[in-house]
Parts: structure tokens; sequence; C-alpha cells
């Protein structure tokens, strides 16, 4: 069966976070939806309007595939939900109270929740559990997580509950992607993607 | 003096070679233009309208900040001209007579051409020199050009003539990135633009 993502966005997301997990993705079969969180909200349920354009942390404008819904967003409709990076669009995306709830339901339905911004698991409340982030934010997690400098960490170790998969930045998001595909579709598949992509020989991904 | 990056971007440009280029660049402080290359291409000197949404090799949706003006385009305005990979949009690029008379006015004009497409050294005629590509277009390259496989190869031994940078896909468009900030604005910016990016430790860049 088809797997499904959903993709957060916002103004001030780091283009290539958001990109290169998106791509990714995408070329292991995925669908991929990304969803526009406006800063301030929407009503919650509200029914989408056309999507505003995202203005990305180094002024690449993005138009997302859709605003996000929050009754059409949860656990029951999308495999894992991904929320990347970037300092301003990490506030906005950490700060929603949408956000927040989503983050939970995924982490309690047993789904994957993936972030480079590692600081919506915090402000969604997750349980302590190894993390890693951008160091910029690292002293916002020492004391409810366990921290780890590792370029992906993936966290697993609560039966029943959703696995919590969280990186560093835009030099981490291959790993990062690579990750996804291979919680998601397997390490063969994982495996199949890279030689396409043509990373240089010296590149030991997944690292 | 800021130095200015032209890149060009078409339907079914690989968002991933374009995403890490123009936001490598900016955080190098160069000025990025993204301009949309319509296939079929635009009259010849045409006053730009608001630049339409490009949609693409993975369904990405990116606006471009302008149109391709081909006489706001030359190298008396910018320092690079930087042409993306992606099938269909590689294809456009490097078949756009605009696109060709720019790279050879660059390329002249003694200024860098750099292209992850290079298809479209050949289309526009550059001389035989090293260049890459990505794998699937090698042989219509190793002809006219001494084919290499490293990841990035720069082309600069004819005097008076422009730098060509060539490239091969998305997984070396950090690379591709780094090199060109280290032409632009020298090693010393390359190397300091890394850190804050996390590169894992095992990955070697620039390589």
């Amino acid at each position: 069966m088809t797997k499904k993502a959903l993709i957060l966005i916002a103004d001030g997301t780091e283009e290539m976070e958001f990109t290169i997990t998106y791509d990714t993705l995408v070329r292991a079969g995925v669908e991929c939806t990304s969803a526009n969180v406006q800063s301030g909200g929407s009503p919650y349920g509200s029914v989408g309007t056309s999507p505003a354009l995202v203005v990305c942390s180094r002024s690449i404008k993005i138009l997302p595939d859709t605003n996000l819904q929050p009754l059409e967003a949860g656990p029951d409709k999308y495999d894992v939900l991904i929320i990347p990076g970037g300092l301003k669009g990490a506030e906005t995306l950490s700060q929603s109270t949408e956000v927040q709830t989503l983050v939970r339901q995924y982490y309690e339905g047993n789904k994957i929740v993936a972030m480079i911004c590692t600081l919506a698991a915090k402000t969604a409340g997750l349980p302590r559990q190894q993390v890693t982030s951008h160091p910029v934010i690292q002293n916002d997690l020492t004391t409810a997580y366990d921290y780890k400098e590792d370029s992906v960490v993936v966290s697993d170790n609560v039966p029943g509950k959703g696995i919590l998969v969280t990186s560093r930045g835009p030099g981490t998001a291959f790993p990062f992607a690579f990750k996804l595909v291979e919680l998601l579709c397997g390490k063969a598949k994982s495996d199949e993607l890279r030689g396409p992509m043509m990373f240089p020989p010296s590149v030991p991904y997944p690292c």
C-alpha cells in the first residue's frame, strides 16, 4: 500500500531541509503532501482555501500543496508527520497548538513523527527520550531529553507509542530522508535510491 | 562587492539541485536571482510580467524571482550563470536558444557558467574541455568533451575565456554549491559555511 507523508511548512522554513525530504520520499514512491501552517493558526477544522505562498529562510518561494487542515491531517490519514527546521519556520511550527496536537496524535497513534525542528517535540510535551537537534537549540532540550550528537536519532523504545526521528540541519537532511525511506519502505528501497542521486563515492550515506 | 548569481529554472527542474545551490549561495552572501525559462521561449527582450509558478521534477512548486529577460541576464549583470538539472527541466533549458546564447556570452565574457544540466554546454557549442554529468547523458557528451566521473569538474584552461563548472546530480549539489562559493567568495567563506549546516562528521565536503 502506498505510504503517505504530511510535511509541514511555514514562512522561514529551511528550504533545503523541506525539499531534500519531500523529493527523496517522492523518489521512494511515498505520496507527499505539504501543508502550510500560518503564524497565528487558522480556525480548527476550517475548510481549506487556496494555500498561500511560503517564503522560506533563504528567500525561495514555495507553494505548498494545501493549507494545514487539522481534521484532515491526523495519523489516520498519513504514516508520518514531518517538521523541517529553519529558525523562523521552526518557531511558527513548534508554537502552533494545532501542530502540537498533531505531534501528540502521531506519537500516541504509533506512527512516525520526524523533525529537524526538534523544539516541536518539547512544545508538544513528548516524554523523555533520545533526541538530537541543531546545536543552536541544544540548551533548550538537554533538561527534558537525552541529547545525542548523532546526525539522525531514531527513538522507538516505548512499546505502543510512535517513533520519534530527529535530525540536525540541512547537512543531515539526506541521511534524515533516507532513514525515513528505510522506516516506511524498507532498507532495500533506501539503498536503491542512492545510486541515481550520484553522491560522491566518499560520502558514506546512510551515515 | 556583492557577487550576483542568475539561476535558471523551468518545469521539471530538479528541486534539490536548484534549492541546495540557491540557498548555499545566499548563505555565502551571494545575491541570487532565479529566472523562469518557459518551454518554447519568450520574445527576445520582452518586458517581464509576473513570473509563473514552476512545477519541479518531484512536484514541488516554486515561484521564481523573475521571468528570464535575456537583455537583463547577461554577464554584465551577474558573475555566474547556473543551470540545474532534472530530465524535463534540463531539456527545456538546454534547448532554449536564449539560454544557449547566455551560456556562450558568459563563457566568452570570462565569467562562470555552472551546470548540473551539462547538455546545455553542448547545445550552446562550448568547445572541447573537461566535463562531467549525470550518467544518463554521458553518451551524448563523450565525443565532444573529455568526460570525467568526478563529482564536480572545474574547467578553466582557456586563457581569456570563462570557467565551466559541471556536476552530476542531487547527491553532488552540495559540493557543486561549495565550489561555486569558493570561486566567487574564496575558500575561507566556503569553509565557514559548512559548520552551521551540520554535515555528518564522516562527510568530507568538499569532495
